[in-house]
């Protein structure tokens, strides 16, 4: 990489907001992800982009798109990470890809928020190395949208986090109820724990000891109690806390009984003699459930906890998931999400009065 | 309970069999538990009923039931097993009820298999307590069966043990690949281990041991690798083996999420002009989904592992759940599944040569 090559980098962009892309990674990258930043930055303009990856790659499909050219900066490196690469080769020899340019955007004071589509171990890594935990949080979660009834629950942990004790567990729910109050606009957001019956004595110890943790904060949490898996999408609560392999399961496993269901039901119609008109018929329903369900629509997990905005878009979206995933980093960074943890963190006493002033100096970008 | 109320129990029912019910267990019995037995029996003439429970409860629904009477004895008691009592006062005030005394029978020679509607906590303790488990199996799991595009597979365990250690689970790959030959009728089945990926460096330490534990063992186990929640309905292998902690969110979230499927596309089929029509033609594949989906279908967790057989019905279950469950009871007494069981953990050499012959003798009922 040459001095040539290096835009000027700057946040500089009024009140508005700018994006890191990771251009290099996910399946169909780097189109996906400049359709994805074209398509969003129409209804959106008081967003920039700052594009992370090869110029060879990127020019020739950015010239092509009308708005997206004006409102972004492309930094070149041909470097990047691989879909299977481990966190801690990552580590070794990511300084110089995409992914970790994006990322240490943040920490540099150029961008507010960074999006990748690559190897979630990796970005993880890198991002934990690069921009660290917010003060007070032991270990980041990995954050998602379920959808409900009515609108939208978040469930943490998505896979970060294989094992979790009490304590991590309590951090969760602390950011799941910073995230549903500045995000989903929830006055005081009901938290539930994820477990195989409701009864105070069901499960293991983890989260017994979660449930002390809570009552004992003296934290106004708004704490439901244990749910279970048939409660996931029903609204029920507004934060789903969980371990990071329960949680993942969790969520494949909707992703998974939505598309049997939706492909059950097709087989099922074509074979009834009226099937075609009732398919044109149903097909408007059809079509707004699948939205509902369909992972695309609510793609783009949140690394929370992290002292910055870190997204996660599914490496196998087009450019309609990857253009949620930016969407939740916007909405993200436009509520100041970390501001909120923080403050909890600070009434439940975890964040040391010395640290207060170089967090506040840190997370207020602009 | 005197003398006179008591029949004469006797397992002799030619070459058929014969299967306890708890008449007392669930949200609508005894009324669901003798419907499903009525309408059972009409299509298995080979099956007698010992019914367990209260006679003053059971006789005025009995006496309207066609086929039932001549195909049924009913043992009286008062005591029954409440729905959130806990296994240890099950255990210790329990053995009176007519939930122990279905379990009993099976030890006594008197049944081949017993159902019940009751509390799972209990009825797995006081089925433990009983029958006690099959040689070289440390502990029972419930498994359940999962449709699939084409079928079924059977997953376990759904929520017996919270805990697994990995030779726990190496014994549940074992019971379920005896389940899917017997009952399910697969020559080869394959068997799948629930993680939050496929690479082999993913989950944890229990997962890799298991893993270990089946390359080891020296058995001519189908091993497929790991699965995702994505592919526990695509069929993808034909045994699923979990801890019953993941095991029972993932089941749950598998329900939840087809009932808000379900539950949307009616919404949206509502509100379209055409919807009523649309509905009208959609109606039998829609319940067609619904019967692969709804949970009464499939109804029927199975003890495995146990010194006998013992299927569980969900407490809210209909007369068409119980009688689901009572098929399951069927197929598995039909199908010798512990001699089957007992077969594979002789091979593994994990069961003594010296009590082969004890076992044999306990488990072949007639």
């Amino acid at each position: 990489m040459t001095e040539a090559q290096q835009p000027e980098l700057t946040k500089k962009n009024g009140n508005g907001l700018v994006i890191a892309l990771d251009a290099m990674g996910g399946d169909n990258a780097p189109e996906s992800v400049l359709k994805a930043a074209d398509a969003f930055i129409k209804k959106n303009s008081d967003v920039r982009f700052l594009i992370f990856g090869d110029k060879q790659k990127i020019a020739p499909i950015l010239e092509k798109l009308k708005s997206l050219p004006r409102k972004s900066e492309v930094w070149h490196t041909d470097e990047a990470i691989a879909d299977d690469e481990k966190p801690s080769s990552a580590l070794r020899r990511g300084r110089n890809s995409s992914m970790f340019l994006a990322i240490k955007s943040i920490k540099d004071g150029q961008a507010h928020a960074a999006v990748s589509g690559g190897n979630t171990g990796a970005l993880m890594a890198l991002s934990k190395y690069s921009l660290q935990t917010l003060p007070g949080i032991d270990r980041p979660a990995i954050g998602g949208l379920m959808p409900t009834r009515d609108g939208y629950s978040v469930m943490l942990d998505l896979g970060a986090n294989i094992h979790c004790d009490a304590e991590n567990l309590f951090e969760f729910t602390i950011m799941g109820t910073a995230f549903a109050k500045s995000v989903l606009g929830k006055e005081h957001p009901s938290v539930g724990l994820l477990n195989v019956g409701s009864e105070k004595n069901k499960g293991h110890d983890v989260l017994r000891g979660t449930v002390a943790l809570i009552e004992e904060s003296g934290l106004n949490i708004n704490y439901h109690g244990y749910i279970e898996g048939n409660d996931l999408l029903t609204g029920m609560v507004d934060v789903i806390v969980t371990d990071g392999f329960t949680g993942n399961v969790a969520l494949k496993t909707v992703e998974g009984t939505a598309k049997f269901f939706s492909h059950k039901l097709k087989d099922g119609m074509k074979k009834s003699p009226l099937g075609l008109l009732g398919m044109g018929i149903a097909a408007p329903a059809l079509l707004k459930v699948k939205k509902k369900t369909d992972p695309r629509m609510y793609n783009g997990a949140m690394f929370l906890g992290l002292n910055g905005i870190v997204v996660k878009s599914h490496g196998g979206s087009d450019h309609i998931g990857f253009k949620s995933a930016i969407e939740v980093s916007y909405k993200l960074a436009k509520n100041k999400i970390n501001d909120h943890i923080v403050t909890e963190m600070i009434s439940y006493g975890q964040v040391p009065m010395d640290d207060v002033i170089d967090i506040e100096d840190s997370i207020s970008l602009d």
